[in-house]
């Protein structure tokens, strides 16, 4: 165990580690939005990317090839460049000294990893051994809904359904999306070769890996990390991930039962007030959150709640939130800011 | 009513109101395609798109003005012209002892009214006032794997989430999708006219009318007309209908809560033999139904049919079909081939 759970308050070294990627890019643009205390920032990638050169401050700061020295000295890794690369440099960056706040799924599910979101469980981050895991962007989105609901009445089950914009799949893929689109439009449609399928005018149920359950693997993150986050290990939760030819921001129809029949009304209010949240629902007009909304916005937006029709016990709700911004990077510096040492702690 | 519920065994009068329409359309391709007995084919419609030229086989065909004379010695009108105009010709067309196979909403829920999909309830035909009404598109597709799977055991709930295409709202809503897509890609974004919001890269929620129970009214059709195609009065649905950027097909997440538990193996059989249906899934390549699968087609898609992890009683699956085919102008037509009088009757 680390001596302190803490980042120093002071100026810090910090590494992004996937640097070039959509989310690591996110990550340097909101640490420069948001004025977080950056001494020095090194931008790492593999070989394929180092050389880009990204601004920041005014100067042009070279992506490097990462290796076994560039984490000397470094307060504090983001790491977005996939499972393998954060287990293979974790041994590096705890020579260090440094926490890592990985995007990956490579530790979500480890014991002594916290996995956050700091505004349903932010508590959970003060003991960790310096990993700090960053959930999958659909259970961010989620948990932020079901965490004050919960606080109303036990939630007994979730079914979800989700609407998952092509910027999950990376950079390529949300490249490929507008090229595909544009060919299909000029009347040449053409075949895939980053997502399996093309995605233009066209959507397919997510393509991560099967379970032996027929469950896809993200959907198993959704169940598996959201238990975790909630802190409820018996949670029944089904999810059914699509992907949507969207480019940034995820969508979730999402059916919750409770132990209590709770009042709509309340729902309303807990959600109006929910922190990370913006609640907004028109019936008048039929206006209710969408992508276009939430495109670079740091709340997720909530609305087109319901008492179900079909169970007395449940509500139904509408959900779009920014996949690369609240569903990954602002998530992981959110996580970092917590973590800076207050004077009075 | 009617002397006989039957279409006389011959060559038929048939009108086609509402022709110029993205289903009117289709409906004369799939009476082409089928080879459906056709004496005479009236194409009309609205002075707005009269003037208009079809081709016929062989030769073109001129849309004309709806007007009171149109009906006279018709046997069979197809509308879809919205329920409006339905209910405004109704008596022209009741004059003239046609039998009217309506695409509208305006008399789906009338007791008196069969609403059909043939491979499902095709004997609900045969006792009628002149009037057949062809249920909404995502009922439909719904009802079609609904129906198999009721017969192993009865179902009690059904949660879904839609994926539906822009077709529904129309052909001028097709053109606009592929119109504001192409500015978009331009780096040009713009309004739209037609739908409510563009649907370039974005999704909403269904914006037909919201009705005082917070469902919108597409979402009520799927609740009442599964419940009437499927005779389960009682049937506990809820459905969340979403607009995506797609051209033609629907898709459809689906929950299916059972009164017993039932085998997948044997879901699996009886919807891999219904009538209707392709029903695939290869889950070693991760290979489910696309909407870009059933494009054009017949049959709807279905697959990917799994246990729920959240409810032993329950299984999901996931469904495509194309929503002006199988979804109003097909199965309008497989209606008409039903009444069709065969001489063992």
């Amino acid at each position: 165990m680390r001596k302190s759970p803490f980042l120093p308050n002071r100026s810090l070294k910090v590494a992004v580690l996937g640097a070039s990627g959509a989310v690591g890019s996110e990550i340097i643009k909101i640490l420069l939005e948001r004025d977080f205390p950056v001494k020095e920032l090194i931008l790492l990638s593999s070989p394929r990317s180092s050389g880009q050169k990204i601004s920041w401050k005014g100067e042009d700061l070279i992506i490097q090839e990462v290796n076994e020295n560039c984490f000397s000295c470094v307060d504090l890794v983001f790491a977005s460049a996939g499972g393998g690369i954060s287990k293979k440099w974790l041994p590096q960056i705890q020579k260090s000294n440094a926490i890592l706040i990985d995007n990956s799924s490579a530790f979500r599910m480890e014991p002594d990893v916290p996995l956050v979101v700091p505004e349903v469980n932010a508590n959970d981050l003060f003991v960790h051994n310096g990993v700090i895991a960053n959930p999958n962007c659909t259970t961010i989105l989620l948990a932020l809904v079901l965490s004050p609901l919960n606080k109303i009445s036990k939630i007994k089950r979730v079914v979800v359904s989700t609407y998952q914009s092509v910027s999950g799949a990376g950079q390529l893929a949300m490249e490929e999306l507008k090229y595909l689109t544009k060919e299909y439009l000029r009347g040449n449609p053409k075949d895939s070769k980053i997502l399996p399928y093309s995605l233009a005018f066209n959507l397919f149920l997510h393509n991560s890996p099967m379970q032996e359950n027929n469950y896809c693997e993200e959907e198993m993150k959704m169940i598996n990390e959201t238990r975790k986050i909630l802190k409820l290990s018996n949670l029944k939760l089904s999810a059914t991930c699509v992907r949507v030819p969207v480019l940034r921001a995820h969508s979730e129809s999402v059916n919750i039962e409770f132990e209590e029949k709770i009042e709509l009304s309340l729902a309303r209010e807990r959600l109006s007030n929910a922190e990370g949240v913006d609640f907004y629902e028109d019936y008048h007009s039929n206006r209710f959150p969408m992508p276009n909304d939430v495109m670079e916005k740091d709340n997720i937006a909530v609305g087109r709640i319901r008492e179900d029709v079909s169970n007395p016990y449940a509500l139904e709700l509408w959900l779009c939130g920014d996949q690369i911004r609240k569903g990954a990077a602002l998530n992981a510096v959110q996580i970092a800011e917590r973590l800076i040492q207050k004077s009075y702690e």
